[in-house]
């Protein structure tokens, strides 16, 4: 394969269709479409080139032509909420990616916006109204090349001091096709290559690294030009694509706008998920 | 022709040849290719695409590989300095573009690193070491779709209160080749077209519009994703690069930190050309 | 008077009663306080210290404690509306203030989410479901000290070029007590003294000098360290506060935040007093 | 004591004296001095309020006038360098602090500008002209109330995953006085109790709880309220600061541009300090 994505709707399993190790099928609710694809064994994980689980992609209205989430926000939690284990513990929630980098921020971008509850958990327990709060521990690890420490080697960290029930993390993904740029969340079971979509693949952050299950959640932010080029032109036209060995990234112009509505999406998505027993206005008056 | 790009040197006139209304030569500094092109008349404007007047780029190592940028700003602030008014009254320094759009924010990030003296010069200009400074106003007009006001009146309305001698306005270029982004500095004595490399072409901003000398200055920062295909593919395969009507752009994906050096590249030589009296220095400490 | 304020109610005036010039009154919609200040006539502005001009405060549940700014955004929205002219042309919106200094960034932040329509009035004004869209421009001048042109100067210029029925400046103030900041909002009639409220001020920007009713409205962020120190300790107590001549500032620890927030509610405040004919949520969806 | 500081030398210990357990001297040079406090022992200990440790503070023109830090760079980096370690392993250099306030993000800005080489250490170890990089690890670990794990436990698990054999801490410091704000940089060998100068003492981070040997650096960037009015007016004068129980900072009104001065100071300190072998310019290209 020539071209790169993080999306398993992208790799094209026959809709609606059961075949060796992969099911597909799709539904719609109003504007919004949901895929479901499970790679099931082995032969499913050869076949899709997919880790074995759970992955559900969302198409959305375009972020930036609707500020109404609400149906997106409910639809997605719910999923979500299913995906949860059913004894929770705390969770822990981590926002991959680099924030001084546009269309690699939506990981710590939405990761500031979650309510961390484990430490008011343990010193307001008591207080009236708060009894119901799930806790959550929030972590932005940064990236390799501005730490010197393997992103797996921060999330074990904080694994260890929080021992959460489940563990998920956020990142930006890349697309095969640009239209689905800020247009789709993808939900999966199998945790996360972080960097894998953009050229830096590093330790897979999963159950079998970390010992809990992980949940990943994202947006695809960018094409790679490459992909975008062999798509178009052929393999050889691709290699344009990398002046000076540095690769180029195809977004939208919007594409900051894109990442604060998409941060505020998965934001809203996953408090809510988090804290079944609170509405988010309540959630948002709890983060001041 | 189907694509599209700020940077007179991508017209590819012949250079050495001085062709019917179009002169071009190159020069060498160790690193630095800096290129001239001359549209001399109606004949050359209609041969290269771009209004009368000196066009020259300058070819950097890359600005993300290279910090130390006194070799180009040297270069750089020499040749600006030339194309300056002998006679100088004060200067008026615009920056064009939406700063909350990465690469379309490089004029206002400039800008704002630029040291405003008109109003020192009325009040300090007594003070000891200050004599020599130039009068020099700033502006950070925003973007039509945010005003609601087009860029040009705006300016027009500094222009009436300043009376300035020159404006000189900075302004993030789109590029044919990705190879060229964050690598070249382009300064024009024709002044500019805001967004004509972006897409959205609004009224010219030169000497017929203001009524005193423009000098146009930016680095490019885009590459428009149809070019990019239309390049590689042929023009049908660019129509891929709008989905819903969205333009596409490539950058490299530290676009960035690509701005911040450029912003500190541009703001440094026209610190330089418009203060000669003073060192980068004494006007850095002037700044606070 | 030693203490710096930039709000009526901090000066006092007897509420519920009409002594020479100066009327109030103070009203109380559930946890929101309003307090009407009528400057009547020259007796009243040497009375109180402030311009001929109707003055309206609402104190306000903490920004920083309370989410849902619904009854907040109501409340002022309707006052707002009143102090509009009756026949409305463009409204143009004006950000004061340097957005690189925190608690000075509430103007441009304000007006960076005020949804422009001068354009688009004129290019899409038969666009179904547009049709009752009301133009408004916006600027954000910056201040002297980065741009070298008088505040006042530029909004003149922006004022010929858009003519409008009403200006509205939106700026961040100084308040005596430290309780009121982050949770006051004051609307006069009687436009602003840009930067009185902190040390530096300019000239008006008012009906007299722009020629068109000027309505200001802010939030107050700072209070002056010297008028902390002086309502503490007495005047002397106040030379404290400036070292190196440099004026200290006390600001809440989430000032940050509660910028933020203003700028939200400031901005739906505006929206939708401007637009009468469209909810929070269309305009919104409008401003992509 | 009423007041709060995080500054050894605010505690006014006898100059050039010693005194049971506490010894001071202070060097001036060209416009820096250098004060250098030893609290040796318990007594010192309890005469100081401060624990055993070398505390050397550089009192420095006003970061804000000066752009020139070379002097001051070179000074502290000389101090800082007689407290590494002399049998150097890989440092770990972490920023305190929420980036989201202000006064508060000197850590974190810090960090960002710190060249990590752990990473490329292990990779790159035989490129030439990269044999001598040291290595480094660089962690934000975020705040408490914005993670809900503790900041300490975070830095153990970096600790055991970087097996570090010093750790750098870097934060944002309360003074006494005003006139220190943003003009005065302390090292300390004892580490660091994060929050402790701004109400929410947590853990220290220290040898004993890290088990290695532990550096702070940091700048004084805000008073708090109720110390300046405790100085001026005495200790019930203090209450008034604390309105709605929350508490107000003093800043200079420049704050934001004094962390970003300081961050880069700190950054060429400690960065010139870990990779002896290399000048700033060179560290800088390699931080692209």
């Amino acid at each position: 394969m020539s071209f790169r994505t993080d999306l398993a709707v992208e790799l094209k399993p026959d809709i609606h269709k059961k075949t060796g190790g992969v099911s597909a099928f799709q539904e719609q609710y109003g504007e919004i479409t949901v895929t479901t694809i499970e790679v099931e064994n082995e032969i499913g994980e050869r076949l899709l080139g997919k880790p074995k689980g759970t992955y559900i992609s969302f198409a959305l209205p375009p972020l930036l032509e609707e500020s109404d989430s609400a149906p997106a926000q409910s639809i997605i939690t719910a999923r979500l909420k299913k995906l949860l284990p059913k004894q929770r513990g705390c969770a822990l929630v981590v926002g991959l990616g680099n924030r001084a980098i546009t269309p690699d921020a939506l990981g710590p971008n939405t990761a500031e916006k979650i309510l961390a509850t484990r430490h008011i958990k343990e010193e307001l327990g008591t207080v009236e109204g708060l009894e119901a709060l799930q806790p959550v521990a929030v972590l932005s690890p940064g990236v390799l090349g501005k730490t010197g420490i393997e992103t797996l080697e921060l999330i074990r960290g904080a694994v260890k001091a929080v021992k959460p029930s489940v563990v998920i993390v956020i990142d930006a993904f890349a697309a095969r096709e640009s239209e689905r740029l800020g247009n789709t969340v993808q939900i999966a079971s199998s945790g996360i290559c972080p960097g894998s979509g953009v050229g830096n693949s590093r330790k897979a952050v999963n159950q079998s690294s970390l010992g809990v299950p992980v949940i990943s959640i994202g947006v695809p932010t960018v094409v790679d030009a490459a992909t975008l080029l062999a798509d178009a032109a052929g393999e050889q036209a691709a290699e344009s694509a990398k002046p000076f060995g540095r690769e180029m990234f195809v977004t939208p112009r919007e594409i900051d706008l894109i990442i604060h509505r998409a941060a505020r999406l998965l934001a809203r998505v996953l408090n809510t998920a988090l804290q079944p027993a609170y509405s988010w206005e309540q959630i948002q008056s709890l983060m001041a």
